[in-house]
């Protein structure tokens, strides 16, 4: 059972209708429209509400930080990678997301909401190596972490190359890339971006599994971005792209040349 | 004394030369090719090196996440609004950001370490309701915040005011504002970017000083992202557009209406 705490992710919680909520618990002394509201919610959609003590709240969320409410899921059954590439497109091209090792809950989270704010297909998050979608994650993610599609894949190279075979890109953000991110086309291309470590980026294997490795340019000292303020630059140009006016489709940046051969693509 | 812990960080502050550096402290049981680095590169800059006991480290540097280095700094002088206006710009048009109750030391963080790699011109922080340069925003800044140029302000709205009578428009950011961002003209423009607070977005005197409220299309079911995410798809999408390839200015989006009148700028 997880355990998900604060108003705002246990009310998305309610409102993604995933299914996985068991039951919610309220702080017995805390009594205002919010947590009614809640409730509310909660009895409207069959889920068991109970008012307990305030420290029994901080005992389960293990922070009192929870705002009065804590939320229990059953597990989560994760997509696999066949059931991203089966679902219908949110868009005409795909976009998907790869998390090289994103360790820190922070990020993660951040990533989540991101990828649900910019329309992002699914993400896959390898088993090992990655923060678990957490009570923090799900906090960070405003709740995000319950809408989006993730599957939970075993061996990430063996992923992307699946997805190769599907024509998707494989697109990795490098420090030492190139060309531009904003110099990548795409309006035209089914793509999935690839995201490394904080610190150390991409795996060397992932790394060479990617068509194309791109960079953020960095006017400053500094030589590289936040991961999840990284991930979200890029994610929001790919929309900028594909909503852009009639105007900005007549100038898309260049499409990127021949997809490369032998790199386990079809 | 300000205190600095972290390989990248103290190695930043050092490259810096910000000259507020008093001294250095290393761990006395741990010695590796990088601790070394940094102690040549300290003494080259005559600061002071000591070898103390880790734990002593870990008792100055509050934390044990030091990895074996902690620099004392002497206290920051901020800037004022009026060093920010008379500065030279680092590009034809001037770029400011200003953070309306930013609280969160990892927000604040990201949020200097995204303004150094978007060649922010400079920063407004008001001094009450705005997390401090602690040692965790800058280590979260990856040592930015050492670089970046801030401005402390009393009172944000009249510094705001201030900036609009040096014809720099103020755009702030919210969920409700209209039109996206993408749609604003940044290349011929000087602006200032506003973000609000985490959650409840900007002050109502502080919306109301803004002559443009820009907003960030979100496509899933979470209304709004991270702060920090937020201000570096805008700052980014700014850069872009500044940086753009003469077809990209050919295409730059239509500039905004006159400005108004009434709004306190000249």
């Amino acid at each position: 059972m997880e355990v998900l705490y604060g108003l705002h992710p246990v009310e998305e919680a309610l409102r993604s209708g995933t299914g996985r909520l068991d039951r919610i618990a309220i702080a017995r002394e805390r009594r205002d429209a919010k947590l009614e509201h809640l409730a509310i919610l909660a009895r409207a959609a069959n889920i068991r509400v109970s008012l307990e003590p305030r420290e029994q709240l901080t005992r389960l969320a293990k922070t009192d930080m929870h705002q009065g409410v804590v939320a229990f899921l059953r597990d989560r059954q994760f997509l696999t990678i066949e059931d991203l590439l089966a679902a219908k497109p949110l868009h005409q091209r795909r976009f998907f997301l790869a998390l090289d090792g994103v360790e820190d809950p922070h990020n993660l989270g951040a990533l989540l909401r991101t990828a649900d704010g910019a329309g992002v297909d699914g993400i896959l998050l390898p088993e090992r190596r990655s923060a678990p979608i957490s009570a923090t994650v799900a906090k960070t993610s405003a709740g995000a972490s319950e809408h989006v599609r993730i599957a939970r894949v075993t061996n990430l190279v063996r992923s992307l190359e699946q997805m190769k075979k599907a024509n998707i890109w494989i697109v990795g953000l490098d420090e030492r890339g190139t060309p531009d991110y904003t110099d990548f086309d795409f309006v035209t291309t089914d793509c999935c971006l690839v995201l490394g470590r904080e610190g150390a980026g991409l795996h060397d294997l992932v790394k060479k599994t990617c068509d194309h490795l791109l960079r953020i340019p960095m006017a400053g000292q500094v030589s590289s971005l936040n991961v999840s303020v990284a991930g979200a630059v890029v994610m929001y140009e790919a929309m900028r792209q594909r909503r852009g006016s009639s105007v900005q489709q007549e100038t898309a940046p260049t499409k990127p040349a021949k997809k490369p051969k032998g790199l386990g693509s079809i």
